[in-house]
Formats: C-alpha cells, sequence, structure tokens
C-alpha cells in the first residue's frame, strides 16, 4: 500500500488534517466522479506555477506563463479601485474575507505577520518600509487597518498608528463589537466593552 | 481568479470542506514546501489509475498499469491471513479502521452499503449473492459481521444472520459496549444496556 500511504501523508500535510480525515478524502476521490480526482491533482501538479504572490500587495496573483516578470493580482490592475484607500491585513485569508463583504473600494496591502513580543516578532520584522513606499507612491490618503481584534493584532494596529501617522495620512481601525445576528447574552465581556466604546450617533 | 476559484471549487466537493477551508487549504499548499502542491497534484491526478477496488473484497488495490486485469488488494494475496475467517464490513474505511487495530487475522468482505428501510434500501440492494460465493469459495468457517452498531448496522447482521446461517457458517457479531478508556458516566443508555448485555464471565 505504497502509493496509499504516501497519498495518505501528502493530505494530512493539509492544516487540520489528520490521518481519518486524509483517508476520507481519499476514499471519496476514490468513489466520487473520476474526472475530480483528475482535474483537482491536474491543478495542484502546476497550481505554484500559475498561483503567485502579487508583487504590490500579497494577494493570490494568477500568471499566464510560470516565467511572468510583473505579477499583479486583479484587485491592483483594478482601475476602478480608489488607490488613495489602502485596507492593511495581516493574512492573505482576511483579504479575502475583506473581499467577500464586497464593500471594500480601495486597495489592500499584506503584511504577512503581526507584531508578537510573545513569539519574538518585533517591528523590524515587519514590511515597514514597502508599506511607507506603497502610501507614497499611491498618493494614499486613509490607510484602513483592519488586523484581528487580538492582543497582536491590535498592537500591529498602535504600531502602524505611530508609524504612518507622521506621514499626514489618516490612519483608521475596523471596528470591533457584537457580530451581526449576534446575540449580546454571549458577546464576551471584552467585544461588549468595545461595542459600547465604539457607539455611533444614530 | 478563474483558476484560483476553480481550485476552491474542486477543494470544496470533498466530504466536510466548505470554501472557507478549501481557501486554507490552497493557502497552506501556495506557501508551504513547493513540492508538497506538485507531489500531491501529482498523485491525485493519476490516482484512479493506481487505485482500485479489489475485485474480490472491496477494499483499495494498488495496481501497477492502469490496465491490469486481476485487481486483488494487500489482505487478500497475503497468504498469512486465514482464508475461513471473513469480517463484513460497510465501508472501506471500516476495514481500514479494523486493520489499524491490527488483531484480525481473517479477510474481509465490503459491502458497500448497509440495509437501510427508511432510504429504501432492501436485501436485493446488499451483495449477498457474492458474499455467499466468496463463503462457498474459500471454504469459510466464520463470518464476523462488524457492521456499525447502528440501527441499520444491526438490521444488516440480522440479516446476514437470516441469509448466511443456512449454509453452516458461524456468524458472530462484533462487541458493543463502553470504549476503552470511555467513562461509564458519560455511556449512553443503549451503549450500557449493550454492554450489560453483552457481559463475559471473568
Amino acid at each position: 500500500m505504497n502509493r496509499t500511504k504516501r497519498i495518505i501523508e501528502l493530505l494530512s500535510k493539509l492544516p487540520g488534517v489528520g490521518e481519518k480525515t486524509a483517508q476520507r478524502y481519499l476514499l471519496f476521490l476514490l468513489t466520487s466522479d473520476e474526472a475530480t480526482a483528475r482535474e483537482l491533482g491536474a491543478e495542484l501538479a502546476v497550481l505554484r506555477d500559475y498561483l503567485k504572490a502579487c508583487q504590490r500587495c500579497g494577494n493570490i496573483a494568477e500568471v499566464e506563463s510560470p516565467d511572468e516578470k510583473h505579477v499583479l493580482c486583479t484587485v491592483c490592475t483594478d482601475n476602478k479601485r480608489d488607490a488613495t484607500l489602502l485596507c492593511v491585513v495581516a493574512r492573505v485569508t482576511d483579504l479575502l474575507a475583506i473581499e467577500r463583504a464586497g464593500s471594500m473600494r480601495g486597495r489592500y496591502f499584506v503584511l504577512g505577520k503581526l507584531l508578537s513580543p510573545l513569539e519574538g516578532i518585533g517591528p523590524d520584522e515587519l514590511p515597514l518600509e514597502r508599506l511607507v513606499l506603497r502610501i507614497k507612491e499611491d498618493g494614499v490618503r486613509e490607510v484602513i487597518v483592519a488586523t484581528p481584534p487580538s492582543v497582536d493584532g491590535e498592537a500591529t494596529a498602535l504600531l502602524l498608528k505611530r508609524e504612518l501617522g507622521p506621514l499626514g495620512v489618516t490612519v483608521s481601525r475596523i471596528a470591533s463589537g457584537v457580530p451581526h445576528g449576534g446575540d449580546l447574552e454571549f458577546a464576551d465581556p471584552i467585544t461588549m466593552s468595545r461595542a459600547l466604546a465604539g457607539r455611533q450617533r444614530l
């Protein structure tokens, strides 16, 4: 069972996937529509050739050929986007989540990591120079800091406020509070305090 | 983002995987070791050529060439296994779970489905003829029914007892009770009743 074992090993590398889930995936691929396994395999085999990090923002960008020099994502090449509004996120998944909401009309900058004293990640490890350059090049007027409302995310937001403030750009922070459809009864004390502190006049 | 979208679509077909999990898998494959994505892709692309259902038991069998006529799994070709002891399971995953335990010295027969009056699956849809043939061919002396201890699993076990009994084979059923390491306090009433009814003299 060498091939079976190897496939299960490879599938187990996926985040959150253990041996049993890998086995379930394998059995699904063996019993469902044959084209699914073939197409998924073909796509994954060339994934790294055709999906790259956008050179400007870090988003996933598709290229026509593996040798393409200028790798830009669809957000960065979309001329209808407001280049003066820049949303800073920690990870590509956060960018995709914001895009799903469909209300962001500016562009993005993916930090790749957050300030984390506990993990030994200091300000020098964040791409602040590239961010400042981007702000100057694009004539950015507002930076929306969309790092997560966690300890590291808040620390990063404060760092960005301190570093970017002197450039004369508005630095704003996404709201934190009770989520849509959420029950006040189940909101934790920090979320509730934030919802109160962030209240707006009706 | 056509390629990205398509890969997420394909990954979302995996059991229990939604759009967000698919996205996480994609980002992992884009950022981890490049060889992982390539090798996983290559393996999945030819999965259906080299992994087939064993003609005798239904287990996963590896073949050297996609055209191989005699598809037999490692359990069926293992001469050290006792051919007269046959374990009947509902699905390949159950077979693999039993193999993980390492104490089964016989061979297997995968039913593929369970008797399910609610889903309209009657006795005619189970491969009983093939099972009877297998029992006769191999000179099976004991059939261990390892269908799950659910309503459908029990119904199937009773059906097998009725159909196979007249062949003169011993039909046994795996034990159902409080699992190893399980707490009696949290066992449900049916499991507890079964544990009591299935008690054995020490």
